[in-house]
């Protein structure tokens, strides 16, 4: 056997005559007319190898004792194809390699289902035997595309000269923000670490320890629950830079990005991205992440229809609410009232009271809430959407925050329904000009919008204690294709807002001690004007891999209930385990892991 | 001002008549006739800002105020120094910038200590500072060597084709190996994951999944007790391959370091590394990472005084164990009685009965033991020792484990305190041909070597069961200048293999089931023969730094006790958050916790 190995997937016209020796998976093998043929995979690719009698009298007795799956050490020599069996599917498809030697590695049992490229096998079975799954081929692209996306940023941040540094694992929970996964600590009884939600602290402290530029592909936790896009850790390119503008740090997200889609897809994207205030985006998207690659935006209808006839409309505006509107263009004849009935249950999902509609026939809008406007208001409101003959006008009249809930999640349901959007196109927006906090009425009480670190607008600082919800967030969000990609903004670096900050956040003067006590301190030893940016790595893989489920992008995920398949992943405990923590499980967790047994 | 920043340690005098715009921090500041001199600080290194009251007449009462690591923006012009003033200790040393401008961007309040290149301020301090401690310069460098590094790594191993792969940080708890940090699940009661120890059983599983080449510059954790070079967590490079021999995967780890020792220190070292057997290190070093920059070896004496008539290297020989002795080449008349007792000392710390010595004058072996030698054994003795008048000669006669470990401190203690180590070379050594498992007398089982999955050498696998003791296994160390660098192996890839191996270790098949369930099942789905690598990030950047501890390397380490001293991690958790996660305090630790408050 010749010495060096050579990958199945490389095999070219080139090597013709040549023998080389293969090392890989069977994929397929079929009998026919006394000859057997292998499918050789391995991670390059197939090739396809002979086996006759002639050639290889040993060799055939082997491969007639392999099966799906078998691992395999081939030697033979490459031959070309006859014309007519050529195969143009196949990167390797001119040629073949005829057989003199095969060696069984190891043996495989009948795989748990069939390793297609596509696959309608239940996802749990797949999680199940991950490992089977990932040989899939659109699951191998994947992973290469995912380290390609790593590298690109990686080679970006080092040319400008950022330092890729590690924060720890097992730091101080704060109870701000999402929960946090707890470690307890053996040596200090009674006493827990956390897993990072983010390593927003410790990035800042780089700053301060004059660093000047960080970045991190940083693994982050939240033990939230699960939806389909949510993971419990999860990664992101975390960057941080001292006395850098929101611009700058724009300007240098823009370069990184051009440079991952030219690495990765081969596309030139646009710089700079297009800007959109937070105002601007819920106005015209009804959301703060807007796919901006197809157009049915809302339009806000509330002067219009402020005094009209229509009960529902008037009063909304009147309790402070808003009307507003999309137009469905050229579908009129499309829906059905049946179909009508279907958007309303959906914007009812959005706790939307109701969807009301409009035709537009002949220059005249029709529908049962027509006759409730005056002429005027049917001119403007036509002007308003643009509508001509044969659009559907949708509206709904709510609160204005349940107003851009449902039509916003309407409009990215009907574009996608009614195929508007342009799928080869990679739209990034920045949304700016965030409110800094943001209030919950069931608490009664004010939150961070980005978190407790962000800088206010420097003129809207003497409103922070007076009219908090008056105050900008110097925070910008990147937006791609309707996802959040990620956020950033500039840190406070004077104690005294962040003093403030924290008070208007409910925290003591005790509590942002014991929290933030550090921070506090770190910033009055010379902390720098900084700030940064963090991106969700596996979505943006996700995007540019043409996924729609994080799962896909990272290789051994968990389910919905934080499981994993795999490895059943958490499991129970020894209680030598957990007298060493100091711990007891409660009563009825007990009873949980004794019925188990 | 002129917009674009200049970075203060790379202004030369190609700049001068240039106007600069620095931001930084003030390492220093000097009041000197009338004139106001700043050392300006930044990630770049420094430079010298001179005030003076007609250039700057605003600035220079500005400049007044500035004191130490206040961050400052300063605008001037680069100017030559006086031929007089010309600092040839700094990079910038020859120009000086003459200051038209100066902003406080925030000030500082004295520094808790001084941040001097040398310091012997007490290390808690710094660590509760950390953020200063780390503005000092040979720390500054540390974390760029670090960077560099760890790039230098990655370039090499994309230009191998390996994909950079994340593994899951929740896992599942397996009791073999060191004590695991846990995780308690708040979704299933009573359960909990464990963070990594290494991501060995996810890089084996990845070679199943097909990818082949993997590497992770991977964060690991272990609970156990610190030592002054352990942290509870810590990194290291990760490397799994396919289809490579034990050969394949040492020569790709040698062209690694070989290109990180080149781009880190300029350094070319020597391919291909040293290989010495684990017996052989043990014997000739008394350690299983010996330091071979220098000599001093241990020489087996156990065959030439096997019947001499002193009877303590008699009788160790007798009851199986061995003597061993070192030639302290020339150093007779420097170690008094006094001194040669202190050794004595020293060895019983490892458990030796004693420390035997001669000296050799006018070529003869003199000293209380000598008159027990005859003629040929005394020979021999100074033969095998190639001893020459003026040499002391060291003996340890014991339990060949006493031995090797006694005198291997020893030589290690005595290369140090003579000054026998070359500090400039990098050292390199492949420790190869380890035994298997390792008994533990006190709990009276095997344990594995390395760990449950290393391949036995494939003629000693029908040994298995009869004699594990002599089992090999094919596995490698790299040792870097005494320093276990990582290890690696081969990996057992054949499932009847593994379930012999984990019977040998003490596993009931439902315990093996249990634990490693997952990987019996994957191995019987084509696992591709495989082996791998994993090095210590944190050491090896410790070596390449000249540091002696590992929490120089580490951005925010914790102390012995497992503490982040800056954040006070770990901490109390509210009650709410046990409650969730199904847990109680035990009492002890409710105490605990009650008296803290």
């Amino acid at each position: 056997m010749s010495e060096h190995r050579q990958l199945s997937g490389k095999i070219r016209e080139d090597h013709i005559g040549e023998t080389v020796l293969l090392k890989g998976w069977v994929q397929k093998r079929r009998d026919l007319g006394g000859l057997i043929f292998i499918d050789l995979r391995d991670r390059s690719g197939l090739v396809q190898v002979v086996f006759n009698p002639e050639d290889s009298t040993d060799a055939i007795e082997t491969a007639d004792k392999v099966r799906t799956e078998y691992v395999v050490e081939i030697s033979g020599k490459v031959v070309a194809r006859d014309e007519a069996t050529i195969n143009p599917q196949l990167a390797t498809g001119k040629v073949e390699v005829l057989a003199t030697d095969i060696t069984i590695l190891n043996k495989s049992k009948t795989p748990p289902f069939q390793l297609h490229d596509e696959t309608d096998v239940a996802e749990d079975l797949r999680l199940k035997y991950r490992y089977m799954d990932l040989r899939r081929n659109p699951l191998q692209e994947t992973f290469k595309l995912r380290h390609k996306t790593t590298q690109a940023i990686r080679d970006f941040l080092n040319s400008e000269e950022f330092l890729e540094m590690e924060t720890p694992m097992l730091t101080k929970s704060t109870p701000e923000g999402a929960r946090d996964y707890l470690v307890p600590s053996r040596v200090h009884e009674g006493e827990f670490y956390a897993l990072p939600q983010s390593p927003q602290l410790f990035k800042q402290l780089i700053m301060m320890s004059g660093f000047e530029k960080y970045y991190q592909i940083a693994r982050c936790f939240r033990d939230e629950d699960l939806r389909a896009d949510r993971q419990p850790e999860f990664t992101q390119v975390d960057i941080e830079t001292s006395f850098m503008s929101q611009e700058e740090i724009q300007s240098m997200t823009e370069r990184m990005m051009k440079k991952v889609l030219k690495e990765t897809k081969g596309v030139d994207i646009q710089t700079p991205f297009k800007h959109m205030s937070y105002d601007e985006a819920m106005d015209r998207y009804g959301s703060d992440k807007p796919d901006t690659r197809f157009g049915l935006e809302l339009v806000n209808l509330s002067q219009i229809v402020k005094d009209s006839g229509f009960k529902v409309f008037k009063s909304a505006v009147e309790t402070g609410g808003t009307v507003s509107g999309i137009n469905v263009k050229g579908k009129a004849n499309d829906f059905s009232r049946k179909d009508i009935d279907k958007l309303t249950e959906f914007v009812k999902i959005y706790d939307a009271k109701g969807l009301a509609w409009l035709k537009v026939e002949e220059g005249e809008l029709k529908g049962p809430i027509a006759k409730f406007f005056s002429e005027e208001e049917a001119t403007n409101l036509r002007t308003a959407l643009s509508a001509e003959d044969g659009d559907l006008l949708l509206f709904v009249a709510d609160k204005t925050s349940v107003v851009h809930d449902s039509l916003g999640a309407l409009r990215q349901k009907l574009g996608r329904e009614l195929d508007l959007i342009d799928q080869t196109q990679f739209n990034f927006l920045w949304v700016t000009d965030w409110p800094l906090f943001e209030y919950d009425e069931e608490l009664g009480r004010y939150f961070a919008a980005h978190h407790p670190f962000t800088m206010p607008e420097r003129e809207d600082i003497e409103k922070l204690e007076t009219e908090p919800q008056e105050v900008r967030a110097q925070a910008y969000d990147l937006v791609l294709n309707g996802y959040e990609l990620g956020g950033g903004s500039l840190r406070i670096y004077e104690k005294e807002v962040q003093d403030q900050m924290l008070k208007v956040l409910g925290f003591s003067e005790e509590e942002a001690q014991s929290q933030f006590g550090f921070l506090l301190e770190a910033l009055e030893f010379g902390a720098p004007p900084h700030g940064g940016i963090a991106l969700g790595l596996d979505r943006l893989v996700m995007i540019l891999a043409d996924r729609s489920n994080l799962r896909d992008t990272i290789l051994f995920p968990k389910t919905a209930s934080a499981s994993d398949l795999m490895t059943q992943a958490p499991g129970p405990v020894s209680q030598e385990q957990l007298t060493e923590l100091h711990l007891e499980l409660n009563e009825k967790a007990k009873q949980e892991q004794l019925d188990k047994q």
